[in-house]
């Protein structure tokens, strides 16, 4: 699919109350719940996004459309928010996402994108050359893939509780 | 994690706003791509939910219910939504789903399940006995399932615009 800059935009804008309504009221253990040794409960993937708003996506976004191939993207942190979540209840957590997800739209509006901006090429560190487009293609996949992730997690606390169901449950293998 | 009939229906009681959230409002392209040949789109996965509070679950709680050992599940058609769904619209399933699965959470309800009843058990036609409690869990664990299955629909709608983000975002392969 080509990407498009309003659906693309659709899609980010609806994440928190994706959000909202699949974990705000859930008790404690499905909230810090996850999937083994080295993976996130619920709370950490929230205070992930949380942090790829403040860091990430937006100074990303700007770095392409100001500087262009001579900018530099800063380093993302992809383990700052397990320090971060700790001691926050999920509704603070769904609260500040909301409102930085909000901001950032708010920023992209703000430039007025067309679609020859949307070829805007940038450095990776590790890729080389991107584009604007692609860019905003990745933060908005990478929503998805975190809801990915949030949905297998509290699938798999009812990993046993299923009992010999688990065989039709591809989710839990 | 053992199983709690309050903590599912928790869970089984916000799938349609989860549902609602995340596609309501999409256009129609995002509701329509699959993952390719003989995956299911959006709207295929919606009419198989719906499917299953009619035929599977509410009833084979019944079974298991009334009839214990004795009882027969009805096959479940895991294909037959494919036609249930042409035509229709993301609200009108979306509807029919929220309708479907707050009459089943009231026929739990009614039930008044105590902690033994979900030791009660019945015989599946592959695994031989399953209780209640298995049962109940597996609707659980499919709700998420299915939502697992959504997101990384939605994601890989962009598995070309990312561009060399593709390598980042596991959800693509």
């Amino acid at each position: 699919m080509d990407f498009e800059l309003a659906e693309a935009e659709l899609l980010l804008g609806r994440t928190p109350a994706v959000l909202r309504a699949l974990l705000s009221g859930l008790p404690e253990r499905w909230l810090r719940g996850n999937e083994g040794p080295e993976t996130w409960s619920p709370l950490e993937v929230l205070a992930h996004l949380i942090e790829g708003e403040k860091t990430n996506w937006m100074p990303r976004v700007r770095v392409i459309y100001e500087q262009g191939e001579a900018g530099q993207f800063a380093p993302f942190d992809r383990f700052a928010h397990l320090r971060a979540s700790e001691g926050r209840s999920v509704d603070d957590l769904l609260d500040e996402f909301a409102a930085l997800r909000a901001q950032s739209l708010e920023e992209v509006g703000a430039l007025q994108l067309t679609p020859a901006d949307l070829g805007r090429t940038g450095q990776h560190p590790e890729f080389g050359r991107v584009t604007l487009g692609q860019l905003l293609a990745t933060w908005t996949a990478h929503d998805q893939a975190h809801l990915v992730q949030l949905s297998r997690t509290l699938a798999r606390q009812y990993r046993e509780a299923v009992g010999p169901w688990q065989a039709y449950l591809s989710v839990m293998r």
